[in-house]
């Protein structure tokens, strides 16, 4: 049998960042203002370092990782990518799958990645506190990680029926060190006017999102971190893909396709914008995002000018939306309910570079099971999205006789997400699905441009 | 700074156990029935396969790996051994502290290390099913991945009180296709006839002992497998120690002291037998287990023959006890809460060649979160202990300038035990001591031999 872990030297990880800006057909649409005109870095400085809004705004190719950022990752990085034997055999397919795991960092997924840099860069720029919102827990574990790693204060405003009812992610931040609190607080006028209207609000990620970003524009000591959609979010993400080709080169291999879980986009960008390149070059490779029926942004979406937060407070981003005030259902992959999508992978969806597939939930954790009966690991209901696409393109391979070679991004582990599995093995989980007025009306909603 | 993460190539995966019998100062004492005399393995042989009962037996030094147990393996192995550089910052120690790592493997600790074997071996003699007993879900969940791994039919008695109040481990446990049972059931005579007496029994680990053992003994297609203590259970753990020489090889250095958690001893065999013949040739090594206070074995037990469970079904053992009807308090270490040890361990200990350690509670979650913000990984309550005793002899060298290198075991991460570090941070947890007085009174419980 050939080897079934591909590892990497901690020598190996990424010297830098790869920037798909550099590789797309067309240069990113800019974000923009109420009034229609070009919002500049500078508009956004009261909340995030310039280091990270240039890497924002940058065409560069490439962008080094300073070395505190590597020693950091070196905690955990390179991660593994495993060749699927044993999936394989179960599945009897002539298909070669790989997986990446992102799920052997400190917090369990891929979001450290993005998270130490964001700490780094604010940490040299003088910050001391960061504020951030949390539904799950999965970007709040990530930044208190970071927060532990460079010395800073981390705040994390949780929504508070997940503080109630998920109290373990909470009790991982607060172990790390971070303040977790449970969203609306007294503590910011979002959060204030919420709870004079209603006492009882059991809170939501949008007026999370709000109580966080009013506490760092109001402290000159205090930032706020994003865990996905943004630009400098996908680059930091790219040491996943950049670490894979390296790992398939050394087994002399290359993917026919690749499949990642999307929610805001930072799956996607960190393992297929290094592919882009390639395939922009004329290599024959398929790269798919893969949501969520519930949330079908990619798939369903419109592609227009939309908030990215659900009230507001950003700027203008060109993207695929369901509208920013779309309230998709509760499923289980928490960290693909969003609205909208990263506005570089919607443009190169529009553009034709990727092709979005949507997935409904109860299939999602059959593949969830049946890929931990094969390969051990229990997946993380958003990488069981990346792990159903897989299987499914191994089992047309087995009708067809073809020997593809299927890669996945196996985001994160379901250590967490226990109760979700419960729920799928009692037969309780159910699938969701939109009339297509529905996702029609929602054009409805989207703001006014200029 | 030098290498972080020290890796071996899965091709480096030991090929064979260590036997540390072979390498002890005398031999071990005989397992005795009631009557005083030795019990042969056939008469272990209606729940044990053969080839299991002669490695119990065994004094040969290496005893093959099979490779379809070194395929399995690859999915998690060689584990990772760690240099806590930032640890060592962060004490201001100059001593050199390694750890390895077994909390990669998909069921989070180091028991897969054995329950593969021992669905292995079960397998080959023809066995379809095995039935184990588990408390907080840790042992259930290996054996239930070692199920799926080689096709046989997994059964697991749970703790009635820790089904109900630790659903997630449950929740693993099937998703890796085991049928999981709230034990006391009414499916044994052990359990009915409990039942009986008090329906609204929360269950104990010995209960759930006697109905795996009964079920096992009872069906000619089911074993018995257990997750520590034994000595075929400490040999197939050797591949920790024996990875972890070959890795500090690697970089040119040797333990002065190792330090593992000490519960049944399988952590403790593991890592430190392949350091005894090290130490008989004359190496100088301290070879540390620790324990719990609350649960004092090695440090404060009697030398004496004892059932290695806790109603009496066992073959009676020469172990460091507590008396088998010991009930220690509910702390979270659970697999830590042993009235015995392994016999070999034991013996050991005895002899001077093992020198055991006690920790109280509160320190060793005090240990956990400094190592956490530390080196990323939230530990489990039984590697906190380890991590402590580690911690302590680092800033012993801090005081007395020493640059001592350190060893420790980081068996298993502490994702299922979020609410203990809760209760820690909250400051909820307590110490448990005990007076001499009730330490000698279990003296009074000891069986009679012969």
């Amino acid at each position: 049998m050939s080897v079934t872990k591909i590892l990497l030297d901690e020598s190996e990880i990424p010297t830098h960042w790869y920037n798909v800006v550099a590789d797309m057909p067309n240069p990113p649409a800019p974000y923009l203002g109420p009034d229609g005109k070009p919002v500049p870095p500078e508009a956004m400085a009261a909340i995030f370092p310039m280091p990270l809004l240039e890497q924002e705004m940058s065409s560069e190719r490439w962008i080094k990782i300073p070395d505190e950022v590597r020693e950091v990752y070196r905690l955990w990085r390179p991660s593994p990518l495993f060749r699927a034997h044993r999936l394989e055999a179960m599945l009897g397919t002539p298909a070669k799958i790989y997986y990446k795991y992102e799920g052997v960092s400190p917090a369990g997924s891929h979001k450290p990645n993005t998270a130490i840099p964001q700490a780094y860069y604010n940490k040299i720029c003088g910050i001391k506190r960061l504020s951030t919102e949390t539904g799950a827990g999965q970007w709040g574990c990530s930044l208190a990680l970071a927060g532990s790693m460079f010395g800073l204060e981390v705040r994390v405003y949780m929504v508070k029926i997940s503080y109630q009812q998920k109290p373990y992610r909470r009790s991982m931040m607060q172990t790390w060190g971070a303040e977790v609190l449970a969203s609306p607080t007294n503590l910011t006028n979002a959060g204030r006017q919420i709870l004079a209207q209603d006492p009882d609000n059991p809170g939501s990620l949008g007026i999370a999102i709000s109580e966080a970003v009013e506490e760092a524009a109001s402290r000159a000591d205090t930032n706020y971190a994003l865990g996905s959609v943004l630009n400098h979010v996908l680059l930091h993400q790219t040491v996943i893909g950049l670490e894979t080709k390296k790992q398939l080169e050394k087994v002399g291999d290359y993917p026919d396709v690749i499949f990642a879980p999307c929610g805001g986009g930072s799956n996607v960008g960190g393992m297929m914008f290094p592919f882009v390149a390639d395939k922009a070059a004329g290599k024959n490779i398929r790269l798919v995002p893969v949501e969520p029926t519930s949330c079908p942004t990619l798939t369903r979406g419109h592609y227009a000018y939309d908030y990215g937060d659900s009230v507001g407070l950003t700027p203008l981003m060109l993207m695929y939306t369901l509208g920013h005030d779309f309230m998709p259902p509760g499923i289980h992959a928490g960290g693909l309910r969003y609205h909208g999508d990263s506005a570089l992978v919607s443009q190169l969806c529009k553009e034709g570079v990727l092709e979005a597939l949507a997935v409904p939930q109860v299939a999602t954790f059959k593949a969830g099971v049946l890929f931990a009966k094969a390969e051990g690991i229990v997946p993380a209901p958003e990488s069981c999205h990346a792990a159903c696409a897989a299987i499914d393109e191994a089992l047309r391979c087995k009708a067809t006789g073809e020997s593809k070679t299927i890669l996945f991004t196996l985001s994160g582990h379901g250590h967490f997400d226990m109760g979700a599995y419960d729920r799928y093995l009692s037969g309780e989980l159910e699938d969701y699905d939109y009339p297509d007025e529905a996702i029609r009306a929602a054009l409805d909603h989207l703001p006014k441009v200029g």
